[in-house]
């Protein structure tokens, strides 16, 4: 059983929502990309903290998404941020290959150009070398 | 008015969320720093869009929130970048001065050290400066 007392003082200074959760943005350490957002929950908040390794919470599955554990893009939490309000969290992360299940770096690949939304970053890792056969596990 | 069909694009890649809101995180150009997240609506992202400064939806006073409309502490919009599923904005802005209202530059100024909540960033600009006697307009 993980020690939740432990970390009580972050805790109590997240302000996760009526259904229990607090965006986190994922920011590459270093570079300073931004990598991703998910949501996070008490429980993947504890683990990650835990571990060491980003969980987040999938809202599409309903359960704790472990980075990468399916994948291999696992991210390394290299640091832990709490907004002013509490309401958003600020994960730096040392990044396995890519964040995004598109196979790019980062999910934040489409950007409003001329007038129109452009790709601004190309696929470095094929999908399928991520996922095989069973899709992604986006949350 | 704003001409909304000069956007959609743009409108038709962003996935409202049941109240209409898609959170926006805001980044420094340059030093690539997190500065902020805030939530936008529809009408938000078209002003931001048609005047290249920042306006997010402020949930508490449940109206548009021009940022720096009261405090100076404008964005001023560089890039607009949608995330692969279409939940979540990313805001490349030049800042004027700090973006949280405590008048630190990030409002991600608390980190995870030691098992205790620190804060790692100073106060750049007195708050009582930013609003004066009228509190201020976060959202």
């Amino acid at each position: 059983m993980t020690d939740a007392t432990a970390f009580a003082d972050v805790l109590d200074a997240i302000l996760f929502n009526a259904d229990g959760l607090v965006p986190a943005i994922a920011q590459a350490e270093g570079g300073g990309e931004i990598l991703m957002m998910a949501w996070m929950n008490r429980d993947s908040v504890i683990e990650t903290l835990t571990t060491g390794r980003v969980c987040y919470w999938s809202r599409s599955r309903g359960g704790l998404w472990r980075k990468g554990e399916t994948s291999g893009q696992v991210q390394r939490l290299k640091d832990f941020r709490v907004d002013c309000d509490g309401d958003t969290l600020l994960l730096i992360v040392e990044q396995d290959g890519v964040a995004c299940h598109t196979g790019r770096r980062s999910c934040f690949y489409r950007a409003w150009r001329d007038g129109k939304l452009e790709i601004i970053q190309e696929v470095q890792t094929d999908p399928s070398e991520l996922y095989g056969h069973h899709g992604h596990s986006h949350g």
